[in-house]
């Protein structure tokens, strides 16, 4: 069928309004599944799809028409400068097409998060980039699935039914662990944060298998707490342990900020007597002295990832779920030594 | 007139809407000013407004069902941990109302906020925290005012025709050179940063007022670069002056940051060999060693503030126009010594 005759031939959404004697704004949000819609509205309109032989999934001539031209981003928190570097690639990516990135906070609650979804959903917006609350239910990703709502998740899965984009955490533990190994390091502490969810899992895992695969004995963990603040003033927990570690990998970039504040505060010189490793790698790391060396997760990178996936998930809902893993790097700068 | 009698004479929006023939969401674009929809539709439902008496500001009542549940907040920069915080305070009090905060990063570019206010009010967000970009022209106050969306400027202001909530930023210039005074200095440098913008414009003559009411040179004015790895990289700056300072005030958090950084790498110990005060206080100004005496200019408080100020707004949008500005506080810490 030729691009005319396709034209000619297509019932458009206007076309279903004016049957169904509503407007064109109403019959988009029963498209959308909006639950802005009353049942009986809803019927008649969804009869009128019919009598007029509508076709839901028209493909691109449609997904132009449709849009609301927002992609919506959930983060459980903002304050970690982490979740700033993802929005600006997705920002990146985003900007490209005309739509505009709306930013909200779940706070890692679950109930917020529902309400957060609920609003998006009722708006209509293009697609959402969830980083999943701690502790939200996997049948969360069936509840998308019924609102034909696109989803990326993003950092966190809690379903592989839905596309994901994060880091390759383990192999980024590898290459903290191989780089002090080298060193000469045997005593290893991981410094560990927040709530479990699968990207803190999938660190805590790599860095006991890549202590294992090196022989070291993975049982030094110990669990900060949340607040920057708190962390400094928690350094002592590193010399509370049976083993005393000469070198610490940190959860994140908030645990580096807290504990090189910290080590400071104990009189003690990072990379001299105790060797720190950061994770994420965030600019605000670049302002700690000594410099601070990291595994970048690339979180710009992540970011770009996720809003491209989401493009195409909006441009082809059919698509099978994908799961992309972006490569980390170790980058050596000042505050790792050979043990003292 | 008793809640009943008012209760049985009001006529609702759906009445218009059926006496216009359009849904409920049609008749509520129109209320809100929607560019979405057409002028003969417009003029349809604004006739029917009229033949029925429908009263447009009928106040509380109205309020509780028009509204769309969202507050949107346009920041300039999201990297900057300053904006996270401001939302954090904006959140707590939306969050009571059962509302939720959408965030958009306008990038400090006035064509971004355009786009963005114009998404937000083709989807009748209930009102808007706006901290303009740099180079907003004035008149887009009469613009909003217009659209009838209520709007509150944070941080930086554009007209006093629409609500403000700042902070005393001349205020807080004062209590950080009256400080180094005290301590004897006599050359201080500023260290500014970022584009001209209210809040920029009253921290330098903020500055330069406190320098002269002391009968002090305001002249060592510098301007450091955008990005924090550039600002540790220009600290030579500071001493490439014909007047060498012996102590220096930052513009915000990123400066005292990458001038922290800064100062360590040229060798010189902070509080000694040159005294810092840094500017906002926010929460990653805890891991600064030597930790930096700092100008509190509230964030949080601000952002709870100008929630506050939104909601009656939206209450009662005949309110006149408000200013509301936050006292800043100076934090001593350990940065700041007598000068050698």
């Amino acid at each position: 069928m030729s691009f005319d005759e396709r034209k000619k031939s297509r019932v458009t959404l206007l076309d279903v309004a004016r049957h169904a004697n509503v407007s064109r704004a109403t019959a988009s949000l029963v498209l959308r599944k909006s639950p802005l819609v009353g049942s009986e509205t809803r019927s008649r309109v969804e009869q009128a799809m019919r009598d007029l032989g509508y076709v839901y999934n028209i493909g691109a001539a449609r997904l132009r028409v449709e849009r609301s031209q927002i992609i919506g981003a959930i983060v459980p928190n903002l304050t970690n400068p982490f979740f700033a570097e993802l929005l600006s690639g997705i920002e990146e990516v985003i900007g490209e097409t005309g739509k505009v990135v709306l930013l909200a906070n779940s706070g890692d609650k679950v109930e917020r998060q529902a309400t957060l979804l609920q609003r998006m959903r009722e708006h209509g917006v293009d697609g959402v980039i969830l980083c999943p609350a701690a502790d939200t239910p996997p049948a969360l990703s069936e509840e998308i699935a019924d609102w034909g709502m696109p989803v990326v998740q993003v950092l966190r899965h809690i379903s592989f039914d839905m596309d994901y984009v994060g880091a390759d955490y383990a192999a980024g533990m590898r290459q903290a662990v191989d780089y002090l190994a080298s060193l000469g390091h045997e005593k290893i502490a991981f410094a560990a944060h927040g709530p479990v969810q699968s990207a803190y899992q999938e660190r805590v895992d790599g860095f006991r298998d890549a202590m294992l695969s090196k022989a070291l004995d993975p049982g030094i963990l110990i669990h900060f707490p949340a607040q920057l603040g708190e962390i400094a003033s928690a350094t002592h927990l590193l010399f509370d342990q049976a083993t005393r570690p000469t070198a610490v990998i940190c959860f994140n970039h908030l645990v580096a900020l807290g504990l090189s504040a910290g080590l400071h505060d104990c009189g003690l010189t990072i990379g001299r007597d105790l060797s720190l490793i950061g994770f994420d790698d965030v600019a605000d790391e670049e302002a700690i002295r000594p410099k601070l060396t990291s595994v970048s997760t690339g979180p710009v990178t992540i970011g770009e990832m996720a809003a491209r996936l989401l493009l195409e998930r909006i441009a082809n809902p059919d698509l099978p779920p994908r799961r992309v893993v972006n490569d980390t790097a170790l980058h050596v700068r000042e505050s790792c030594g050979r043990p003292m």
